[in-house]
């Protein structure tokens, strides 16, 4: 399965977002997908952010949940009781100021019941990591 | 130290709350603080569901961040650029529906560097687990 | 399940690491078992140090992994093909010198896909925790 | 500092894991070294499996903890001091069997106090991932 095309196209994702997480839906902007891949875009607000500048840790949890969900949705179409049961997330490095966040999703695993993904998280245009984060979910049967 | 009592008061830490986490200061009340431990209480709102009555990843993340941080505020007095630098999360069951969350956090370590901090998510008066973490925070040298 | 007692005894489960893990039942003791529990005892040799005096980091998540493992067939009776999904550990402290390390293992989770257990590891007559882990275990179907 | 070549030679790397690693030396090969990265090779014996031909976890993890702790001395010279603070391991997939395991290294962060350091565990001559980890060292100030 890890090299077919995804099912959904971006602007399906991103109807499923608005209506799957209306809370985030106008934060997180669906910029690309691939096999087994996807790219999110996120414009931190004032709420996003903690003293000293960081985003916040809920924030990038936010992020890096959302898209590995939507990397996969792509991949097998709407599928809305997934659940997430393990994630683990580092955090690095501030991103700087007035910039974007970049979450690039790769699905290592996409199986019957367990499905993985991997998360980096970036400042638009810059090279260094903000956060990764590992995200498992579990499929109904 | 893990003996010792906390240095901040309840009301202390739910001001600290207040000023630090002004976007959750409202649906998290502080319980009960101990030496190296705490409970936070949070009444899910509308916002923090996802369809089926779950609440969501992010929420049950927001919730046990914020309750290792109060807990390392209450033992070390106020100290806002400690930061978070890794997450792992397992989450267990659905909530019962109705219910308050309960987040019980013991401190695991807490060195001149590193904290570590446990937290157990329960619905109000049930054992079940919802959820479990460990979070990592770095403190300023 | 959570309350009902161990379906195996300490010698069954004892019978079982010699059987299904030969490479560490010599270094393994199962202690004692619990509804959801169980306490294994490791006497660490030269092999498993590494300088300075720690215990090694892959000591300690085979230990965590083996404890885990073995509350789990204590519980439900031989289950060979269970396997381990994720893991995460945090390790926080160097072992005292010249002591066993002491396992207790408590399964948060026993559902019939997923099992999750959290092993504490203390140096034997300490207070201190030495490491911690969650281990999930996938369970055929 | 992420785009500089390493200051050790495979062959150095070599001795340094023989010296400090005495236990595995002879079953890792170092592989390459690149800047921030690194590849290890192992040749799993009988007493890596477990029941079924699965490589078990904790020689997986003994890989990757190995893998990112030579990546970083590659980097900076012999530091035998740095410890595993935390570690995240994901188990994808079943090995292929007779074949190599190969672990791909990449530093996501080098700081004074923590490195980061991301694993890709494969199969040798295959794309599907066995295992990922991420570990994270603190160094000695």
């Amino acid at each position: 399965m890890g090299s077919e095309a995804p099912r959904l196209s971006v602007a399906e994702v991103q109807d499923f977002l608005a209506t799957e997480f209306p809370q985030v839906a106008d934060d997180f902007i669906v910029e690309a997908l691939g096999p087994m891949s996807a790219r999110l875009r996120m414009e931190p607000g004032e709420r996003h952010l903690r003293p000293g500048g960081t985003i916040s840790g809920p924030t990038l949890f936010t992020l890096a949940d959302c898209a590995v969900y939507l990397a996969l949705i792509a991949m097998v179409g709407s599928e809305a009781l997934a659940v997430t049961t393990n994630a683990s997330v580092d955090f690095m490095r501030k991103p700087e100021a007035g910039r974007a966040l970049i979450a690039d999703v790769t699905l290592l695993k996409l199986g019957r019941a367990l499905v993985v993904g991997d998360v980096h998280i970036r400042s638009e245009g810059g090279d260094a990591l903000v956060a990764r984060a590992t995200m498992t979910y579990s499929r109904p049967r």
